[in-house]
């Protein structure tokens, strides 16, 4: 079924995989541990428990489920499925760590409320909601020309680089804004003095903005790896005047189900998979990254 | 010379760099701009003026002319210069980046000790300094193995993408290490409360943070758009079985001068130079980060 080459291959790709997801799992666990161990735990009461809930929330949607959204199309064992039951699971993952980063956000200005604190004067703020701003635009103009059956082929063609690159440059730009949270909490609950002495919070928590760098790397590596790609559909019925049919341009494939799919011939990285892939990179369409 | 979609691509690509000059070049006027008209100004006392050196370094060194570096290959009008020429002004200008960061970061060295503040709590040191190390060993490797002569080519294809990719993962590091230190001074500087009340200093600093990252979205779109690659070498003498030599395997050019160089057939995205690369893409060994 798979020659060494693509065995290993396979293997440094699960090992990425599995690194990602114990690092963005970590990061999760170290979030709940930072607001219950050290901090005031969760709540909704105006208090700093219903503050605790931005962190925790971000973490878990904003970084680690949109980071594996970013990745879903590059499991290999999901190329069987058919590429609008990705679609779904992609956008339905993104959709997720929206609701989460909506949340996270209401938590905050309303803590602020209460507390009569002003909101958006930090820089943390300002490119928080600018992210947040911009990943609803991504995924209405995700679910509005990939998902849905209507926009012409050579308009998805010409958006998908856009639509790749502006996700990831919102995945590392969250992930930017997070440790700039980080840098803000740790200075108001500890304040300057006590943060430089380096108390078992301080370290604790820079281990957590370490952790989410490094899952961060993990997903970009594994985003920007061309021959992980996932192969275009078999059936494509739109075909390029070269051969190729561009990421976004391939008609839908009739399976919905992956169980029904025969995954004996599924070869990662197979060499029909790789000249496939080839051809649309010669068609110069398909973004890179 | 060239054809009306070529030229519509150069504009572009133009109007993308001029661009990200622009806002390069703003940027590090408004870390002076900060640093006399709202801080202590510049100098070497121990004092804040001391401390000041770093924002100052930082932006035009380890954010703008490393920015600057990442795309210096992808100026259609050196691609008539030697490679070898490139890699020097390439590494010439990572060096000014890496010696501006090491100042910047004696300064804050210095003037933590002139205070007795202790090195090395916050999180933004972490990753900062993460980033500095990570940078040394990709300028020391890539001098090492792409610049001088002895590695062999093997060596220099497998490593090519890993170079890329780590340069792009330094560069947007080094940005989030930034933005976290303009929030740190910020709230140093101003105190949080005074930094709610959303001052003119923390406005005008604020704007600075979202100059960096619009910079640093430029730089990272032009750097990942495979059509714009430089060409590969005319006379590369390394040839790989499927006739297609990666990026960092040509032999190099007899010409150290564009000067001399006969540009009258440099075609920005010509015919000939995307089909060359195309067939790098094919054998998958080009980075296309």
């Amino acid at each position: 079924m798979r020659g060494a080459r693509n065995m290993e291959d396979y293997g440094l790709f699960l090992a990425l995989l599995g690194s990602a997801l114990l690092v963005g799992f970590v990061s999760v666990v170290f979030s709940l541990v930072w607001v219950f161990s050290y901090r005031e735990g969760l709540g909704w009461d105006g208090g700093f428990a219903e503050f605790n809930w931005h962190p925790v929330l971000i973490v878990t949607g904003f970084v680690f489920i949109q980071g594996i959204a970013i990745i879903v199309y590059r499991l290999p064992w999901t190329w069987k499925c058919s590429k609008l039951l990705m679609k779904f699971i992609h956008a339905g993952l993104n959709t997720i760590a929206m609701i989460l980063a909506i949340v996270s956000m209401v938590a905050v200005f309303d803590y602020h409320n209460a507390r009569s604190i002003p909101n958006m004067y930090s820089l943390h703020s300002w490119i928080g909601l600018t992210a947040v701003i911009f990943y609803s635009v991504q995924l209405f103009l995700g679910f509005a020309i990939f998902l849905l059956p209507f926009a012409p082929v050579p308009l998805r063609a010409a958006l998908m680089p856009i639509h790749v690159y502006s996700g990831l440059l919102i995945f590392v730009t969250v992930i930017a804004a997070a440790l700039m949270g980080i840098t803000e909490k740790l200075l108001f609950a500890l304040n300057s003095t006590v943060y430089s002495t380096s108390p078992p919070e301080a370290i604790f928590v820079n281990c957590l903005g370490l952790l989410i760098v490094i899952f961060g790397a993990l997903i970009l590596w594994m985003a920007s790896r061309p021959h992980w790609k996932r192969p275009p559909e078999e059936n494509a019925k739109v075909q390029q005047p070269n051969g190729g049919a561009p990421e976004g341009m391939e008609a839908e494939s009739t399976m919905t189900d992956c169980s029904n799919a025969d995954k004996s011939d599924v070869g990662f990285n197979s060499e029909a998979a790789r000249k496939r892939n080839f051809k649309l990179d010669e068609a110069g369409q398909r973004s890179t990254m």
